[in-house]
């Protein structure tokens, strides 16, 4: 499939060309009627749901002896491997498609099956086991670096060299929509003490998006590169809200705590890999070339186009404050899959790897607040005369991504979320 | 209850002195008969194994309206609270002392209910949801801070005002006895490459003890430091197996990540905290005082005894290379707990908070071999000549903790694996 021809196949539901959900899409995610019933797992195309359990329950989608679409995670279905995804996304493609008469046909089941996206509450997906953020942007890590370290320091020396991560905070990912509360702790202007404590006062967003590990591998065993993407079930759009003040206080000598593990947001709908296929293109030049066990020939890079948006209590509507590619990502998926797990370290169908915050090498391009606006020097400026270096109480920072295609979009909703005031004990 | 009196309290079951499983400890595991049977939870006491699944059966031992002690994993039991916590504790107690008959006299209930510590095979206690990493002993950072970065900035400036932590990897937690494959991935002699690729030539273990999470906290509400303790539901024997120059290479700016996440050990036993109460002693002294979020008055270290012993393929026997003391730690339990929450950050039912490196004043007290052989400058000798700065395949490392009561011992039994070698692909 090429994303410049238009779109071959359609489908029954009609879906305008800006929606985010046409059949090309057909994205999985946990829903519950707002009504009644229990949390089970559905399919979004243009302003619906179609519910995979009751599908099932009907023998129109079947995988495997058990029931995997009535539960509340993803988890039990991704683990079938990617032979079953392949199965199930070929199946729904074909009864949701114009020709197919088997749900087009049937009033009785479409009521059963369909819901409207807008009555319905969506969760969390997935059992999330660990979560890794990576720091794969090289713009992101030259900023800052360069804000931190200055210019000819801006790069550490192994940056080029291995897709630097951390191990992040599961319990704290929330799906979007969540509110978000500011955090306490401690930081110290000077940098080496004595700190204060109290709210944080540079509260940030970080516009990243994330793989959803569908299979796993055994520890001690390694996934090399070239079947890393067997691995990775979808992806979805992840705000990594971060605390610069309480992280730049903590991180030396082990890393982001407190400043990041109070909490991540979500996009609901998992986009699956497939759906991604036909729009891959080439990442960026590596120089110096990665060690063998991080070759990726071929095209390895998608181009997914990001946006941010911010709207503050007193404003009118949503502000966009960035765009940017996840195409611009130094290092691409296949590359972080096949680095976790070169020692051996083992993934879990449910993992989340984060990709670290996005930006590109413009300066409305920058993937968080601290970059544009340059460590709080160049305060970003709304219509209504307002300004902005971090955070205020009430803010609402959402983000969207989407593909696009001839006539189409492969699109991932959006993640939202809004600023709690701090908690004063 | 006093460590320094005899113990008053008896059970039925012969104890000797130096088991780790008398009366007083009770702590609680998953085993699975080798003969047959599913994974259920039991106490150990002596050389034996009690079922709680069974008692639970047979309505001597009740929590719940469901059962919560035939499950793979302690946490549906945790889950329901330190009350409930403290009541089967009691009546397990009375169930096995040597006054209470309903056991004791009913051989055919013991013939069901108990079994041989050899012929049962024990499985990892609890599903770990995150694992936390702390750094608490300043003798440990301030032994590793002065071979990196001298000792006029041994310490960093946070260090003394807050216990530095990190997020580790939850997968590749595993139980005593399973091997652990030695790693490969990316070293550097310079710390400013090119890097190498191969298996590490550094690998290390570390000694440390873990606190279970037993009940958390909602997303958003610290835990009070006063409250901490409430939450934790025990503590096992912890090896975080480190590869030093795979750490080395990675772990600017964002911490720890492949030379850490290869695996890490953890004791079968979960010693509850009210097991441990009678040997609570005071900590160090803190100066600077911790700011109010982080003051525990009164006795806020354990007094727990701790030994690392080695045995290579041409050793006759292990050999002891540390002995160490929980209560060195600088920063205690308490502390850790509220300054993990004082962000929101939510605790849940399973997490697991390690220690970091437990190492002592003194040159034989260091747990970790980094410290031990000081960087490869001073080898650790053995009686057969051979000697060693890291690990070599084949290298077998346990480690056992205990406390010491008067006559008898609250221990943790022990933490054992043996090294594999690479596997070279």
């Amino acid at each position: 499939m090429d994303p410049a021809k238009p779109a071959a196949i359609r489908s029954f539901v009609s879906v305008g060309p800006d929606s985010h959900f046409p059949i090309q899409n057909l994205p999985y995610g946990v829903f519950q009627p707002r009504s009644a019933g229990a949390p089970q797992i559905g399919v979004a195309i243009g302003d619906q749901v179609v519910s995979l359990a009751v599908l099932e329950d009907r023998g129109l989608v079947r995988v495997s002896d058990r029931p995997v679409f009535d539960k509340p995670t993803l988890n039990a279905f991704m683990a079938l491997g990617p032979a079953a995804w392949h199965q199930v996304r070929a199946t729904i493609s074909k009864l949701l498609s114009a020709d197919e008469p088997s749900l087009r046909d049937n009033a009785a089941l479409r009521e059963h099956a369909f819901f409207a996206q807008k009555d319905v509450h969506m969760r969390l997906p997935v059992d999330i086991g660990d979560y890794t953020d990576f720091y794969s942007s090289r713009e992101h890590a030259t900023n800052v670096g360069t804000m931190f370290r200055g210019a000819d320091k801006a790069l550490l020396p192994n940056w080029l060299y291995l897709p630097v991560a951390y191990h992040g905070r599961s319990s704290s990912i929330v799906i979007s929509g969540t509110d978000v509360r500011r955090p306490c702790g401690q930081m110290s202007a000077s940098d080496t003490g004595p700190p204060s404590f109290g709210p944080s006062k540079a509260l940030d967003f970080e516009l990243e998006m994330a793989c959803i590990v569908g299979s796993g591998n055994d520890l001690g065993r390694a996934i090399p590169a070239g079947k890393a993407l067997d691995h990775v079930f979808g992806m979805v759009i992840f705000n990594d809200w971060s605390a610069r003040d309480i992280q730049r206080w903590e991180y030396v000598p082990l890393g982001p705590f407190l400043g990041k593990n109070f909490g991540s947001s979500i996009s609901p709908w998992v986009v699956p890999m497939a759906a991604l296929e036909p729009f891959r293109v080439a990442g960026p030049v590596q120089d110096p070339p990665p060690l063998a066990y991080l070759q990726t020939p071929g095209d390895s890079a998608y181009d997914i186009q990001l946006d941010v948006s911010l709207q503050g209590p007193r404003m009118d509507a949503p502000h966009r404050i960035c765009r940017s590619n996840f195409k611009y990502l130094y290092w691409n998926i296949a590359q972080q899959v096949a680095h976790h797990t070169v020692n051996g370290c083992n993934l879990r169908t449910g993992d989340l790897l984060a990709s670290g915050t996005i930006s590109g090498p413009t300066a409305d391009s920058y993937g968080c607040l601290l970059e544009l606006a340059w460590k709080g020097t160049r305060p970003l400026e709304f219509p209504n005369g307002e300004t902005r270096t971090y955070l205020q109480d009430s803010d609402r920072v959402s983000m969207t991504a989407w593909c696009q295609g001839n006539g189409y979009r492969v699109g991932f909703g959006e993640v939202t979320g809004r600023v709690l005031p701090a908690i004063i004990e």
